[in-house]
């Protein structure tokens, strides 16, 4: 592989960069304790991840308008705390807890393999999350992107080219310059498919003792690393 | 002022943040003398940035489609070297000669001044450069931007309120909690209008010997500053 082409790259955010689960069940098992109110933490967070592909399907099958991500996470949060009758939360929990997608901490590997990767390349999340978010999470998290690409950013989720392909034209970089970082097959699949390098490493703790797949590389990607510290190695950076 | 409700501060940047005068003049001169080519640099230089608010605004009165700051600059440039007569210039001289608007040197006090406000509040450009141009002028020039506004994400240029309010909306944000600063009253003036907060600077060489406003602040703006440094000090930073 030639990576001195490779001149930006990308990251999928969500289980790759940040561990949503164990972040989400540590501040939601916290604020329960301190506020009295008890509930399966634990399966709330589960269930609030299981709604996110399908709430984002709903957006690329046209059935919703274009709604980013915060408003998708705030409204499978209100049918999940309805379903688990969870009670006692205001108006203004709900938008906390929701916020906690903002809180997410970084794997203990991703803030120094970026800052070596950010040595010799741009980087950014290429994410589902919105600008707000993904902000929000490098200030909070310490993550040194270069620039932050939202799904907001182009109205459409991954895998919709429009979102691989706008990070494309807006570093004004052709896609084989490009390289799409992720702890998931499908979504290195995707961009690979435009002619994107791509980049895996695992994740086999992102959705616990529920992990399915995405043990390994499922194809010939360009980087198979066994994380962002590896991957940096392997860059040279 | 409350500057507790500002949460975010945006820069203008070619000549707020950046020295597009004395940076391009120091290439071009440079690079003349390496490659034997005479012209009188500081006059294109100067014709060059004097072509940059009408090729917008034909932008901005639909004249043109949306068409990227790099491209306005680049079409300038074409006709400018006919006009100046320049000699033996490739079209690779082309492209690299309008690349030097992404190897903006900046002001003395901007890294540091940016570096200080950055630990307590977002900040990025929000320029009528492009994406690539100011991820790659932050690359350069180590501007140590939280996240990156350029004009091509609203396909408008300042001071149309759609890239001012643009911001807000990706930020999620209201306007009074986005502070715009500027070393330009007129860029102040928009984003005032529209509810931002405003943060003045004055940058009295921008034009060099052709400089004829901007000295000071010209009206009551939130902060009134010497510098990025000094904004730093007075924004507790």
């Amino acid at each position: 592989m030639s990576t001195s082409q490779s001149m930006a790259i990308v990251f999928d955010t969500f289980g790759t960069v940040v561990d949503w689960r164990g972040s989400l069940i540590a501040e939601l098992t916290d604020f329960g304790r301190q506020r009295g109110i008890e509930a399966d933490w634990n399966a709330l967070v589960d269930a609030w991840r299981a709604a996110y592909r399908p709430s984002m399907d709903r957006v690329r099958r046209d059935e919703l308008p274009w709604t980013k991500l915060d408003d998708l996470h705030r409204a499978s949060l209100d049918r999940l705390v309805r379903e688990f009758d969870i009670r006692g939360l205001t108006e203004a929990d709900h938008r906390h807890i929701n916020l906690g997608w903002h809180r997410l901490k970084p794997w203990p590997d991703a803030v120094a393999g970026l800052i070596r990767l950010k040595r010799r390349y741009i980087i950014g999340p290429l994410s589902n999350g919105n600008v707000s978010l993904l902000t929000n999470m490098a200030k909070q998290a310490g993550l040194p992107w270069d620039v932050v690409f939202g799904a907001d950013l182009f109205a459409h989720y991954k895998p919709d080219p429009e979102t691989y392909l706008g990070v494309c034209k807006l570093l004004d970089l052709e896609p084989h310059q490009v390289m799409m970082a992720a702890a998931h097959n499908s979504d290195l699949a995707a961009a690979g498919e435009l002619g994107l390098m791509t980049g895996f490493f695992p994740r086999p703790t992102e959705y616990g003792p529920h992990q399915t797949r995405d043990y390994g590389p499922e194809s010939d990607w360009d980087i198979v690393a066994t994380d962002i510290e590896d991957m940096a190695t392997q860059l040279g950076a």
